[in-house]
């Protein structure tokens, strides 16, 4: 079953709070998240990084492995002349031993000033956080939630499009078990936007997103094609159909249906951008990574870092 | 066999040292290591850590996984301004490939200034240390040492009881194949210290031990069942019963005797501590946790990184 | 097939260049490489190391494991005052999810100052030098190239005999499937050395490299056994018989024949070098180590660390 969960709202103040859920942040909280990343932007360009995080260290508690969230933290910590733990993941740990969560998690907040927590269950960061004074920022919690993620996606919409409101953001391909899908849905309802869910009927987004969105009056509406949708579509987040949770049959029928391709491209607006949290496997044709209204291996990425730098920044109280 | 070696007595010289055997400190040594490390400790809790190995690098050699001593001694390294090559474990090393361990220690060793060692058998780090010149601490070798612990172990009961003589110490369950019972006893019997080793008959503390303790008139029992002991006990080391060493029927026989909890701890002085090195499984029932007594989640972690960072300093010579 | 592909030619001038083959190099960019290393040398004698890279991140991709060069980068790095990427290996990554290598490439680009790439496959390497505009060092790429590993051993070799031309250099095992034999035998072929090539006929170098020489006019030539060119060695390069390539029948037909023990040693000139890329098995007996000509656990090893160091240093800008 899915809950939402409803951890501590940030009200302006970072300092010392955890990360953990998308709808922790207001509309103040997210212009300072995009003021800072503005700045941190600017200083990496300039010359690699800032020494905010000087003997701060972090530990990363990756139950599940992702080098690319993974590398994106450590580069942002490191950046900002923090220390990270080289523990890429917490497979042969004392959890193989039998050791609780609860525990490992008192142990690591012992050595370490920030978590940074991947769990392949819903909720389970959320209860680490609960353990722990040390702060803890949700790197992605089985079909839960990746606020940080939706943060960098958000930064950049912002960036390239020059609003985050009176948009049609269209998310399109496998959503149940997708989980930057909720974490954006739930940040482009703190605006004006409109929302398409466009899925196969195996993979439908969560009744706790719809839940969500009904709660806040904001217009949405689900389908199974894009074709009527892609024209008037400004964000086109674009999802991987996740192999690990299905059948090969099933996979198959889904995969070769929901793709991006150039003859899609031609329907979508000039302006307009194709989003994906990555990795990317057929989902988008890499024809298509070239247009400039294709952003995900390019400022999506890179905004990641510098959103993440950000927060450590902020939870850290040095900026 | 179980042989204790005798590495090179510290005398108060710590500079290029290697850290093998709790049987190297005298108590001027380890009034050293408590002085340095309360200045570590005050440091860290002030600004986070100090500048002083900058341009240092430790090698972490883990032939044997442990998330937990290894990020412990990471972050000592790191919040003292050096490096931790991030090699978490050997596993997929050269090793693999068929180099002996002779060829390994020297290649890691031209890199980095200090070697923290693990290895699954008892010698090999002290064979380790022979082949090199760059100083090496012994994290853990087989059912031989594992002495850092012993020194942290120390240092928290002496932060906790404000002394280390005249206690009554018992080491509680699987004892025989647990390193740090071992380090522990050698580092009580520099002072008067009374121990009862408590376990099954096929977990009794190693011979070496006991012979140890007898060449130097320590007070020591042995016996299966703590119900008599337990009255008059000033420290609980409570161990991990290692599954890994036996079969199934003989774990589920030692693990559900050898346990901790609230109505044992009824038993217990009020001043008292109950003490674990951790992974902790079911010997201590987590009803226990939140005892004032219960310092295994608490200070004796923490206590581990900050030992860990005036070894460190001390030993490169640094402070 | 094997192709030699030929990447940008340093020209004096490294910074944002790729180092990806032995072939870029010309006479003077060797000369710069050497000063460097010899600055790096004294930096980390004196002071441990040199604060040139603060800010600057290094990516270590490593699709194919390997602690010794892995941890030669990482310490080279961080000597430098810089940031690895703590991920060890490439194991469990998007790579397993699907991802292509080219999108692999772009992310961890975006997190990064520079790629440091190892590679089962021969050419990926250089593939993914093409994909990004970040400085990208080929690590080892399949039986391809291991430019910095020859960099290294040219180095020693200098520093050893104080002379880089002129001298008979025997490369000596299984020679077809050991990529540091392409690349020095490439920067060999730059001074006026005479080559000779022992090999079982199963493990003949490639005929890319004969022709690579046969077009400089390089004095080569290739036998199966050592006792004829023993006596005039000045250089013996013995190689690791990759047992992962071939038969358990094949590998000891070979491993048995291409040894190195002291009753070759006695044939060998007072003045001359046995290297070695290491991991060394049963190639090079133990009792060989002592001999003051073996330098394959001594200079050749730490060398590597500070040839490094000073192509990071180049390859970025900063000296």
């Amino acid at each position: 079953m899915t809950t939402l969960s409803s951890p501590q709202k940030i009200n302006g103040k970072f300092k010392g709070k955890d990360i953990l859920d998308a709808n922790q942040f207001s509309k103040r909280d997210i212009k300072i998240i995009f003021d800072k990343t503005d700045k941190m932007k600017k200083a990496v360009l300039k010359k690699g990084g800032l020494k905010l995080l000087e003997h701060k260290v972090l530990a990363p508690l990756f139950f599940e492995p992702s080098s690319r969230t993974f590398s994106s933290f450590s580069a942002a910590m490191q950046r900002l002349g923090g220390s990270v733990i080289p523990l890429p993941n917490m497979a042969n740990t004392s959890v193989a031993k039998g050791e609780s969560l609860e525990d490992t998690i008192k142990v690591f907040a012992s050595y370490s000033d920030i978590l940074v927590i991947r769990h392949p269950e819903q909720g389970k960061v959320l209860h680490a956080a609960d353990i722990t004074s040390v702060p803890v920022i949700n790197a992605g919690d089985g079909i839960g939630e990746h606020p940080t993620q939706a943060l960098y996606d958000l930064y950049t919409i912002n960036e390239s499009l020059k609003k985050v409101s009176g948009l049609n953001v269209v998310f399109f391909g496998e959503l149940g078990r997708y989980r930057p899908v909720n974490s954006l849905a739930k940040l482009l309802a703190l605006y004006k936007n409109k929302i398409t869910f466009v899925s196969p009927p195996q993979g439908k987004v969560q009744t706790a997103i719809i839940d969500y969105l009904k709660a806040r009056d904001i217009e949405f509406s689900e389908t199974e094609t894009i074709d009527k949708v892609i024209g008037n579509c400004d964000v086109l987040y674009v999802t991987r159909v996740k192999k690990e949770f299905m059948s090969e049959a099933l996979y198959k029928k889904i995969q070769g249906k929901y793709v991006v391709n150039k003859k899609l491209l031609q329907k979508m607006k000039k302006k307009s951008l194709i989003m994906h949290a990555l990795p990317r496997i057929d989902e988008i044709a890499t024809e298509v990574d070239d247009d400039p209204r294709s952003i995900y291996l390019k400022s999506q990425v890179i905004n990641g870092m510098y959103v993440r730098m950000a927060l450590l920044a902020l939870v850290l109280g040095k900026i």
